[in-house]
């Protein structure tokens, strides 16, 4: 018997549990369990609280699969509103402590079953292990060859490695064929995940993202930031910005050096898992 | 705010609500929410708790895409273990209405998280809409040519239209493959779901069900009871059978004309959805 609740972040889903008085739990066995779609309650991942020495609170994530996650943008947003809901934090800001390190939290609104949750995602880094060798700024903008035509992506690193590239209509892309193509091109021997951008205006850009091992998913936090980095890069894009993606909205604020996301978390369901 | 349990019977998994103080719910728009398996709790169907003027009790169920089903073998087991254990009827057999009609059902073993349950799933019709033309025995073990190969199937009507025929190594099949051409043939102008078994012995059947419109699935009710019913006819298996199926073992009785299925039903998790 264990007490939990289900989350959203764009549809992208979670299984909270306060783990804060658990000792040496399996999570890795029980988030493969209690994930599962038909077996178990079903989601993307179970998230647990625990407490933190070094911050406000501890997030840990473990996928479906039992692999521990370092962190996730929807995932974050959720286990913010469930904290911030449960009055186990009674401030509207704090920081959550992450094995990819402190996260910054905001809660904008929580008003019942949604609530509008600002995450700092950290740097943008564009250098480094995953990243192809490029020029001084890193790889910015660079032509490749991809089912014989020439395309220009550019890739950096915002806690995954993410490659962005802008086309003129996303409903007429090939997504489930060009994503795998990139994701597994010779330029990375450990894969990219790979967002395609259609720039609508200065202020609104539509988005799919193809993730690295999962495929075309309804939302991913940190592709939304990198493609909101790349986009005022190279195409004068603002610095406040929002991303449509196919789970929903998600505004993101690259003006100082750290990027800021802003998006919806929202209750599905709780009870008891049994 | 709706009081739920989730539930599943071999992997086919439901939620479950008591809707007997319910006036006019569009269930069908409530199947699609709460069985989305991101945005709501998620499930395979939605199964409704109803009085029942003509029998003990009545079952309603709404599959994923909204549309009402008039049965489902493992939805109903699920169905009379909440019925059963939340003391809605406090005996261990009662018969529940169905759109499909009356179904008799007897609780074996009740005690916890998993129950064993006999559900009666009517006769066998050898002839009839759906089924093609063979000759005054129905259309059984006919041969026809699927992928160059000469194969012998049979086709009868439980409920559902149900097609078996027999490998000697079911790892060997290619499911994917052949399922959909025998399920799309022209024999079957409303397609068919298809049945593949191995005989182990006289009380034991592999088997994998191809479902019409599905494809590939854990378990299927109605699939199990048809091929036991082959089974006996062409092969001389016991009347007491066991089936092997990917998502659990289930028992088929065809020693009289209705042919009874027993089978596991597991609660999964019970609470709010908000």
């Amino acid at each position: 018997m264990l007490n939990f609740s289900k989350y959203h972040g764009l549809g992208n889903d979670f299984i909270i549990i306060d783990g804060r008085s658990d000792n040496n739990e399996d999570y890795s066995k029980l988030a493969k369990e209690i994930c599962h779609r038909n077996l178990g309650i079903g989601g993307d991942g179970l998230i647990i609280i625990k407490e933190s020495h070094k911050n406000d609170i501890r997030m840990q994530i473990f996928n479906i699969d039992g692999s521990e996650a370092p962190m996730c943008g929807n995932g974050i947003r959720c286990f913010a509103k469930y904290v911030y809901e449960n009055d186990i934090l009674c401030k509207d800001s704090f920081i959550v402590e992450t094995l990819a390190g402190p996260v910054k939290i905001r809660i904008i609104k929580s008003d019942g079953k949604e609530s509008i949750i600002q995450a700092n995602m950290g740097k943008a880094h564009y250098k480094g292990e995953g990243i192809p060798i490029g020029d001084e700024k890193g790889f910015i903008n660079k032509e490749i060859v991809i089912d014989d035509t020439p395309i220009r992506i550019s890739t950096i690193d915002l806690g995954n490695i993410h490659t962005v590239l802008f086309v003129d209509d996303l409903d007429k892309v090939d997504v489930d064929k060009i994503g795998p193509m990139i994701e597994k091109h010779d330029l990375f021997p450990n894969k990219t995940n790979v967002n395609f951008c259609e720039i609508i205006d200065k202020q609104n850009i539509k988005l799919v993202t193809w993730e690295r091992g999962v495929g075309k998913t309804l939302a991913c936090g940190t592709g939304a930031s990198a493609s909101a980095v790349i986009s005022t890069l190279i195409h004068d894009t603002d610095n406040h910005i929002t991303l449509h993606l196919p789970g929903g909205d998600v505004d993101i604020n690259t003006e100082n050096e750290d990027v800021y996301m802003t998006g919806p978390a929202e209750i599905i369901c709780k009870g008891i898992y049994l």
